[in-house]
């Protein structure tokens, strides 16, 4: 987010004035009882509040999307905060389901992530911080199960674990280099035994994935079970299960379950819960979150990770299965500056305008339109627009979207919040209105792991062929073998590009992704295929963000942008 | 607590009746906008509220301390707990401040910890859990500064940081022995630079201390400055404030350093606030929610870890000095079973009568009773009552403190709530308005180190002589010449035996203290002396307590004892 008039979001943030939680609850048509306060102006939703809105009418889903990031930026949660404020502004009632953002990152290079401008979720410094608690009890379970695991080594592997082969990895939620490969265990038989090991990000943990895909406490427990944390002597899965240890798993996530409610600077309500990686994982807020919105909302927005053929992908194929529910209609995000890129402009000459490069990044954005047409849900493209922008390309760039029979609407949401929405949200709501979604997944749950990363490749990607390390192709067998099969496939691949290559922007063609290797994520119900080297764990930068963050004796944060 | 006619702790505290937590903010003339409420049951005292609070007058402060605790239990939390509630039935106005347990321990061996049987501070299952996730506001105030100095290293190393002489641990809140001793920074260059490296549970931190004994968000910020995290190249300290981190940790902690308010079975409101380890740290509730008790209430119970000869030392010469108050009496709590221990009764046999090992067992006892007299506080001593005490083992006991001029009172908390607390809160009472303290620290600042661990050898522990290892000769040195000698110190013993050998039970004399090794403390502001191998991580014993914790569908624990 470049523009230049606008105050930073921590300012504006600081200075908007919210209602008291209580009051959004009450607009929402909750009771005090329905919702468990953290502070004046956070709240969770209780179980037995959840279990009243089952009974409930859901409303209409929006998924907002992209096209594939660039250092230029599209403000894809900036969009989604935007549109949920200019639905309400045009009177209909609408809520917003978002990601909870990482604290690792916000210490790094970006601070915090909960919209921008006048389109920002608040108490922007609590949900950036530790906000209430949900990765924090997830980082307790992961390490909590990854200690029951040595300690049942230590204690005389009676499941006969194969040391070398336990894939369940602790985690901190932090930006850690020096955590992802160490040895542990030493010092003697006092202290353990020693293997190799590493520490992930936290929401890189299959509990993230877990948690966000579970309907209740019951699905969590039975998903946490599952969930396979080695492998024996004789190569069988070990699970969560044999470790006895789904009990006490599910006692330590039972708060970070209930989805938790805040507001927009606008009072929109809006759920934040959950936040798994876009790439090793699903990369959407939290089912239970999306759910309880659609039956307290007419109008849901919610945002999925990276591009449409990562996020918008993944939420359309596997999310939608366990939410039982689908979009009414998908909002493609993108920009004159990410287009121009995508067309070969270099960053550094992004405010100068360039049409045909603009016209060649065209490309990029009609692939993912393309790929939302498969799914069958409408789409609406949302130019964001950027005080960069000229008149030339802006119109450019309307006039190719409605001569390619696309809906389009021009938002200026980050300078302007809800207002700068309204043309969005009428063209959303028409769409809707119409009906004329008729969603289908792109496979079947029964045709092979193989077949389903086929299909992704050559129709979400465009990939002109598909090629399996011989790891990869052992581990095809394997998933079968181990009665894996029927699971959907969760594609692991740079987000900057539809290829497996971040170099190759706008629309690569003939080209041919390769599987690496498969990570099976049975509580989360999906299969990893990784296509390149992911990092799960991220590192800090030369000057952390961290460094320029401080308190004062009251309380008030300042220097988390 | 083996008393048999009492329900488990967890079916006592789940069918006790709770107040919503504002109700007890009323009775203590708080007001809504004082409370940031956590739940219905949970709240934190806003940093306003404290403000307003500096102006009233202090209550009278009670201490809790025991004799040397022994596998036979001696009841410390559920007597300071009881106290609390039985000062309120007999028409004071008390108010009870308390440790924050670690959920490591929880998931261990022992289970839950705030008090026990009618005794226990509510809601069980939440402080015993995440609570209002001070622990993790410190593990990741702990992480972040780890991950800060690790990737100063790796990005170039300015301040010529020894990667051999980093004190800086890891930690988490967690027992895990297999992260004790970890090699970390493996992969090649990308990843780190690779050096040993360990965790420690979260309770050890230093931040720990550091919150447990700052008065406000200045002052903990300048004392996560002074924070020594490793040593450069020429031996000199490496402080978080070279690193520049110091505003980013104290902003992760701005909500930890604010107190919790819950409540008792019995209603009367409890702050349970910070839980520094007993050993390399002073091992008490927070500085701020004892002095926001004492502004509170006019009684305020609070307690110390372990016995008197750890816990009680270090809360009179440490924490008083920042807590600007001092005990106006001091509890010693003792059982007949545990004094039996002392006197020789093997731990299978203590519910035969004894009165031979309970009068040799009475040694522990009165040592404790001279220390509190070194430090002119008044003391009562309460005789925690166990079911399978006998009548002449009490009437022996009582007899004895009576006979040594000592007020004592039988308690029943465990049993009976405050109404078994009655006799110690009218005698603990009639103490403190006899007035007859003259409180003194045992040693003066500008002593040197050494003099301060001989003083407290010599007359709190009874040893004949106290041996420095040449390691801690040369670190006394170094302690004065880093400008820290006027620090008090910090002593890391057993806590079974006065004695730094923990099978040497009741009274020994003449023993030698051997101090290994000296770790300065510095934002805490102590230098902790080390005489045995300190555990800073505990393990998990062969079956968890975790493995029999569960939750159901609705949100219930199960399996937290």
């Amino acid at each position: 987010m470049n523009q230049k008039k606008v105050p930073a979001d921590i300012e504006i943030a600081q200075k908007a004035e919210m209602l008291p939680i209580t009051s959004i609850a009450e607009k929402l048509g909750l009771e005090d009882e329905d919702i468990e306060l953290y502070g004046k102006y956070k709240a969770k939703l209780s179980y037995d509040s959840l279990k009243k809105l089952e009974e409930r009418k859901s409303g209409k889903l929006i998924l907002v999307t992209s096209i594939n990031p660039t250092p230029a930026g599209e403000g894809k949660s900036t969009v989604t905060v935007g549109l949920g404020d200019a639905l309400n502004s045009i009177g209909k009632q609408a809520m917003i389901a978002l990601r909870e953002p990482s604290l690792g990152p916000t210490m790094g290079v970006k601070g915090g992530a909960a919209g921008g401008g006048y389109a920002q979720v608040l108490p922007m410094e609590e949900i950036n911080l530790h906000f209430t608690g949900d990765i924090h009890a997830i980082t307790t379970a992961n390490n909590a199960l990854a200690a029951m695991v040595d300690n049942h080594i230590h204690q005389g592997n009676e499941l006969c674990i194969d040391q070398r082969r336990i894939i369940w990895k602790r985690a901190l939620d932090m930006n850690d280099r020096a955590l992802r490969q160490i040895v542990i265990g030493l010092g003697g038989p006092v202290q353990g035994v020693p293997r190799e090991d590493g520490f992930d990000i936290t929401v890189a943990s299959e509990i993230m994935a877990v948690l966000c895909l579970a309907d209740g406490l019951d699905d969590l427990k039975k998903r946490l079970s599952r969930m396979v944390v080695a492998y024996d002597i004789t190569k069988a899965p070990v699970t969560v299960q044999d470790i006895g240890a789904q009990g006490a798993l599910a006692m330590l996530l039972k708060d970070a379950l209930k989805p938790n409610l805040v507001q927009t600077i606008e009072h929109t309500p809006a759920l934040i819960h959950g936040g798994p990686f876009a790439n090793i994982a699903h990369g959407c807020n939290s089912v239970i979150a999306t759910r309880t919105a659609l039956k307290l909302s007419d109008y849901v927005v919610t945002e999925s990770g990276f591009g449409a053929d990562l996020g918008a992908e993944k939420f359309l194929n596997i999310k939608t299965e366990a939410l039982g529910a689908s979009p009414d209609a998908v909002v493609l995000v993108a920009t004159v500056r990410a287009l121009k890129m995508h067309g070969g402009q270099k960053k550094t000459d992004l405010a100068a305008e360039n049409l045909p490069a603009l016209e060649k990044g065209l490309e990029n954005l009609q692939k993912h339109m393309e790929t939302i047409g498969l799914f069958g849900v409408p789409l609406v493209i949302a130019i964001n627009k950027f005080v960069t922008d000229t008149e030339p390309e802006l119109a450019y760039l309307t006039n190719w979207c409605e001569s390619n029979g696309a809906e389009v609407a021009l938002t200026e949401v980050w300078e302007h919040g809800g207002k700068g929405g309204v043309e969005l949200a009428e063209k959303v709501t028409a769409v809707i209105e119409k009906g004329e979604k008729s969603f289908r997944r792109l496979y079947d749950q029964n045709v092979s792991l193989e077949d389903k990363i086929r299909t992704i490749a050559y129709n979400v990607y465009g990939a002109g062929d598909v090629k399996f390390s011989s790891k990869a192709e052992r581990q095809l067998m394997e998933v079968e073998n181990f009665g894996w099969g029927e699971l959907p496939v969760c594609m692991e691949k740079t987000q900057y590009s539809l290829s497996d290559d971040a170099k190759k922007l706008g629309r690569p063609k003939g080209f041919t992704i390769h599987i690496r290797e498969l990570r099976p994520k049975i509580g989360a119900g999906f299969i990893v295929a990784l296509t390149g080297e992911v990092m799960t764990m991220p590192g800090l930068p030369k000057k952390p963000a961290a460094y320029g963050m401080d308190v004062d004796e009251n309380g008030n944060v300042s220097g988390l942008y």
